[in-house]
């Protein structure tokens, strides 16, 4: 990394970019204390991490190479607001009459790096997540960092991050080094989460090596696509493979509008349900969804798919999330402003939800 | 092949099954005129060849085995409900009220052949459909098959079937030998598609090898899931990679509902859009679905689904589908007839698009 990048991070870290707008964000709320849900953050270890993997192996992360190289402006902005947990984010979340905003850590967080090295950076990033919430209580809550590299260690993380951090859940960016949760030798961390009670966000991830290559031509294997096929594969795995019975309290959030699952629902238990399909769950595939998962408008501001979410799994299963700084605090709550659903299902999916499933209470 | 399992396919071929069902069409059609559009049949000899095959190499075509081993009673039927044209189909169409079914030739059909048998396999399978429709031309209507292992001579079969045979289009069962059709060696089949104004039905398959890993347990690799994951991806690739530009008059038909692609219109368009992107289309991915495609509701018969899917994308752009005999005439009738959208949305549904799309004048 060059010397003006690094000095660029430190910059970023110090987060002193002044907010230039005027609109409070009492002017807008309209009644609806909003909270969001899926809102990216990083702190400079993992930068300084992921730059010195990426350099020394440019195809162990593809996509990274274009943030790290300096040949999009626009990534530079979207690394310093990631680190920024101050005035930017602020001004820009008071601008939209957005109150508080629940923080994970970027894609693909800690997973990316060796087990050891994981463990270590999640819990700096864990320890940083706290820090920010305390100083501004009432305008964050947070999710930890865990690496799955390290079953035990992860579940060791999901105690002290919600026992002594005080944090709200945790969350996973799906597969790590190509492997699926389904498989036990993680299930220390489902237990964990639920002695705990700790939800665990699913965030999607490219596409494993198992099935990213069909997905490598015109950027499929990112947002327009893959995302949402890998982690709709990956949470149908552990419906099927019997995570929910094993782990009947677990509670799950799954970005995008649930992936693409809602739509499924009728097929799944139509097909989980006959003699050919091999499987040992004890309910259909619906009633996991519906009892075991909550969604996120995430990146899917739109109506069609938000009543839609809303009919087949409830108004008490979708919560506002707008993925800044990918996405914009000020265009998504001007969307659900308008949304074309009731008052009392919008103050649900504003925030009414996510004081239950996180348990915010300030 | 035992010698009882090859009488038992020349007596289903004879198809002399009586149909035991009393209520007639006249009693049930309200009106409607139903047209059943992703309907299997399979022939003699496809499923010889298909023994032979997959006797030699069990692994070339997972689930085949379950057909052939006698293990599933289940099999038995539906090879030789699959086979029969003659009273046991039309039985089941006349109690449900449906009065044509588009045939197809049953998943994978003679994709997977190697290509000069699977040329000749693709010939004698039109000719018999069209034979069949010839028997009953205001029961049935058909699709041909064509054999993408030989893109020229596909291409030949495509207009031999629409102008010889005077079928309806041609279906293709997604990738042939892990091949994905925006490969450009494919497009001489596009080119006669446009040229004889053929639609191209788009059926699922298991996923390619490139990544069936991720979906090989739970049978997540067929119906359940892999499907829907497979020909999405195909068909976006499709999109992506120009297929559409190059071909803007080229009309093609998903099943299921569109196979998830309707509930993702809106964030295609916003990542589709985006710089970082790597396409050079020239339109919005939803443009491309809602004027080059038409879906079905095989396999979806659920309100909710169609009832979106009639929202994002119009009431003329859905078909009533059965997938008989894995689907049911009667229960599938019977939901639609009962579903919760106007009579005029209905008749386009049940048969006025199909009317249009597939030139059914009878």
């Amino acid at each position: 990394m060059s010397t003006s990048r690094r000095d660029f991070i430190k910059l970023a870290s110090t987060a002193a970019v002044a907010s230039t707008l005027t609109e409070t964000a009492q002017a807008q709320t309209g009644g609806f204390r909003r909270i969001a849900t899926e809102e990216t953050f990083t702190v400079p270890e993992i930068i300084e991490a992921a730059t010195e993997l990426i350099t020394k192996n440019p195809d162990h992360e593809p996509g990274w190479l274009n943030y790290i190289s300096g040949e999009f402006p626009f990534y530079d902005t979207v690394l310093r607001q990631m680190i920024d947990l101050e005035d930017e984010r602020l001004g820009l979340m008071d601008a939209a009459g957005v109150d508080m905003a629940v923080l994970s850590l970027w894609n693909p967080g800690v997973q990316m790096f060796e087990a050891s090295q994981a463990v270590e950076l999640a819990k700096i990033t864990n320890d940083q997540l706290a820090e920010g919430i305390k100083r501004h209580p009432t305008r964050y809550a947070g999710l930890a960092a865990v690496a799955p590299q390290d079953p035990q260690a992860a579940a060791q993380e999901v105690e002290r991050a919600m026992q002594s951090l005080a944090l709200n859940g945790i969350l996973i960016n799906s597969h790590t080094n190509d492997e699926f949760l389904d498989d036990q030798k993680f299930w220390p961390i489902f237990e964990a989460a639920v002695a705990n009670d700790a939800p665990i966000y699913i965030h999607p991830r490219r596409p494993p090596a198992q099935m990213v290559e069909a997905f490598n031509d015109y950027s499929m294997d990112r947002a327009l696509w893959g995302y949402a096929m890998e982690t709709s594969t990956h949470v149908l795995r552990l419906i099927m493979g019997g995570v929910f019975d094993q782990f009947p309290d677990l509670k799950m959030v799954l970005g995008h509008m649930g992936e693409g699952l809602p739509f499924w629902i009728h097929r799944l238990d139509t097909i989980g349900g006959l003699p050919t399909t091999v499987t040992t769950i004890k309910r259909k595939p619906s009633e996991y969804l519906r009892d075991n998962f909550i969604m996120t408008t995430s990146g899917m501001s739109w109506d069609p798919a938000l009543k839609f979410t809303i009919e087949v799994l409830g108004a008490d299963r979708v919560m506002f999330a707008v993925d800044y700084p990918f996405g914009s605090y000020e265009r998504d709550a001007k969307w659900l402003n308008a949304a074309d659903i009731s008052d009392a299902d919008k103050a649900l999916v504003y925030s009414g939800n996510a004081e239950r499933v996180f348990k915010i209470t300030g």
